[in-house]
């Protein structure tokens, strides 16, 4: 399982990742699910997945090819973030379809991805691309979009992520975010990789990657479930009243 | 949907649900999803629903008839709360098989049970009972179990609940988790059901009812939001040291 997260917010963007890969319950691995291309500089796009790691793998290779390969369409001439979303999600949509044809029970090859990023004339975006290559992208009311194992981690957001929330206080929220996830799925771990992108900076080199014995993060997770507790003992006492 | 919960504590069994049941998006409807059965003076039994309501229904129904026609085997008959759990998993999972061979496109017979209580001779217990009718138990590490949406409200009982916690702990700490999957899910909603069992009591009536509007709600959701605005503005701040 994963769990990703991208963060949209006035300043910019908050995009979070887990690194846990898993298939089948006893085959679990260490992959990162969060790639920054290079692209020119009028342009800054990261990609996250979730799903099936050999679909995601073929998209991202594929993404790389078609740059190098100097196709028409690609990842630096594209216009807009939505016609990129478009442009990846026909690359995943058709990649799944290949394996769909021939599916044995329980293999399951779809994927869902989370491109996010800023074209020069538009603001920092993000966008959920589905197993069909259908897109949708964040609102004012919903500034975020998730992943993968989602539910868990979903309550903190609702409570603290608004437009105006700075890119800091967002990169805390979606660790806590992350640190709720992990605490109730085991398939969701870390390295964890966040990546903080200031509006028309063009520059996504703010990547930080957390490990399980991080400083940080064994921090935040005690200080968090202290003041958890503490609230939880302050508590109105259950009264039928 | 549905959130129905059961916490098992040395001092006895906490019981929670929701009451919203929906048929498709539009159709949304108000049912109680905890049945209290009246049985002889050494039990009590209650059973919490999630799924289907028309095959809940019938499985409720059924065991009242059981009961009523003094069939050799009902929930006045049964010694142990596990041959309960199978003999009500026989109707349960009978009952969707009937539905489950003319299955028309996007219809789900399918439901999963919550059976609570104590008959004496033994110590208070839950099951949890599957569609396909086989059934667990919860445990010392995990002294919970949950059906419907569960994933919401998990973190809040991981953090919390513990077989020594007190009923009235447990009580505040499963609204705080109902209110949790409340906010991130409109499928779940009130009246909120809570029982309070005590060990050894054979009593069953201690049943709260908690509508939208009900001041201890309230009191309980504007407690712990402020308590947790209040905690996030004193996390460390991040940091990538």
């Amino acid at each position: 399982m994963t769990y990703c997260l991208a963060i949209t917010l006035d300043a910019g963007l908050v995009l979070t990742s887990d690194s846990r890969t898993n298939a089948g319950i006893d085959q679990v691995s260490t992959y990162s699910k969060m790639t920054r291309f290079e692209t020119h500089a009028d342009r800054c796009l990261v990609l996250l997945s979730a799903g099936n790691l050999a679909t995601t793998q073929f998209v991202v290779e594929q993404i790389h090819r078609d740059i190098h390969e100097s196709q028409a369409r690609n990842l630096n001439t594209l216009s807009y973030l939505s016609d990129t979303a478009d442009y990846i999600g026909e690359i995943l949509s058709s990649r799944i379809r290949r394996y769909s044809e021939n599916e044995a029970s329980g293999f399951a090859p779809e994927a869902t991805l989370l491109l996010a990023g800023q074209i020069q004339g538009g603001p920092p975006q993000a966008y959920m691309i589905y197993p069909q290559g259908n897109h949708i992208t964040s609102s004012k009311e919903t500034p975020y979009l998730q992943i993968g194992e989602s539910k868990y981690g979903k309550p903190v957001l609702d409570r603290f992520i608004r437009p105006d929330t700075s890119l800091l206080d967002a990169a805390t929220c979606s660790l806590i975010s992350m640190d709720s996830t992990m605490q109730s799925n085991v398939s969701v771990g870390p390295p964890i990789e966040v990546l903080m992108y200031k509006k028309d900076s063009y520059d996504i080199s703010t990547h930080y990657r957390f490990g399980v014995e991080h400083p940080y993060l064994i921090e935040l997770r005690k200080a968090w479930g202290d003041k958890l507790r503490q609230a939880f003992t302050e508590m109105p006492r259950f009264s039928e009243q």
